[in-house]
């Protein structure tokens, strides 16, 4: 029986992708790519193309990069009816994601678009934060502490009250939401003690401890934020 | 240059583990194990040890299963000292870690312990609430929501006041705690879309929705909690 996978690609370094998803990808059949343009290549593409199966059909499908949910539940129903003609068929199909197919991923909108008549699989992969920390040789959280992942889009009470009972935090979705972050972490003896790491285990990837000019420099695609108390 | 390594070897499935620490792991002159037999062997060492360089030397260290924090920070002292001889006289050494190095473990210790004199790579692994996630095709959390890791182990009050505001969250060493966890999930409306991971990818994984009869039957070693609002 023919599957569809959900394959989490890691966070941009191409070292950085389980043992699973190799051998998953190099047995793939069809491999769906989240991005409007194909020449141009996703991201996710990008990182896990040298493991593809070289005669493996491509299939781009445009998830919109805009905030109406909607939109992307849409996106999502277009994109799980082409997989499920394709799994019919007896195409075992791909989906990829940067970082964890779990966390703030486009493949959660198809996820939910299919139906039980198709068997799923999801291979996790290692999470932005986690690499972060990792190339910055950081402590996440420890011993009896919370850690809490905050998108820097939601509101900033929800944020404030999470952080200020927890021992670590990850920021994303930093992009047009900087000042809140270094507010946040101001306001909770953070910013002393954090780091800004931009693409991060890709070529051009850039880490910071100097938050606020960091945020000023650029606009902060890919980035992330980790923070614990000073 | 010899180096020092942290690998996260991910959850327990042979196959969770990246391309970088299995290439990292095959040409490893040293390996520290942390656990106090090294006949049994660790959990950690069990998921490795198909990738480790056959002629590598292996070294256990005891890190003491007990919640005194003065322990572990010796423990990470006494491992730390033979990492730095092992380096210092040229031998790539690395410590395993089972999920990611970064949250809850061990080698956070050792890192602490470590002076400048030498180098350190630490590489992630695959966390266990990303691959529960994945094995069970959940969404830990999704759009503009908060997703918070809870050790079940801290103040009730605080993990409280941080899930109320959260939208997914996973709740870890759940093994004297599993009345507290349930709580949790009650409290804040999302016992009905919980699961219990227990030994995630591992071969006598098991799974289950039914929280309380869970925790009811058996101690939970290596388990986690999911959960979202109902």
């Amino acid at each position: 029986m023919a599957k569809f996978f959900g394959i989490g690609v890691g966070p941009g370094d191409k070292e950085l992708i389980t043992i699973k998803a190799v051998r998953v990808l190099s047995n793939i059949d069809v491999v769906i790519l989240p991005e409007a343009k194909k020449d141009t290549g996703s991201t996710a593409y990008g990182i896990a193309k040298e493991y593809i199966n070289p005669i493996a059909k491509m299939i781009t499908c445009e998830f919109p990069m805009v905030k109406d949910k909607d939109d992307f539940i849409k996106a999502g129903e277009r994109a799980a009816e082409i997989v499920m003609d394709y799994v019919k068929k007896g195409y075992n199909t791909a989906f990829l994601t940067l970082g964890d197919p779990s966390i703030y991923s486009t493949y959660i909108y198809i996820l939910k678009a299919l139906d039980s008549s198709i068997e799923i699989e999801t291979i996790p992969g290692i999470t932005s934060f986690c690499a972060a920390a990792a190339i910055t040789n950081r402590v996440l959280v420890e011993g009896d502490e919370i850690l809490s992942i905050i998108p820097a889009t939601c509101e900033y009470e929800m944020m404030n009250n999470v952080v200020k009972d927890s021992g670590g935090v990850a920021v994303m979705k930093l992009f047009n939401h900087g000042d809140k972050a270094v507010r946040l972490l101001k306001e909770n003896n953070m910013i002393e003690n954090s780091v800004i790491v931009r693409k991060c285990g890709m070529d051009d990837c850039k880490i910071s401890s100097d938050i606020e000019k960091s945020l000023e420099e650029s606009k902060q695609y890919l980035s992330i934020i980790l923070g614990r108390r000073a």
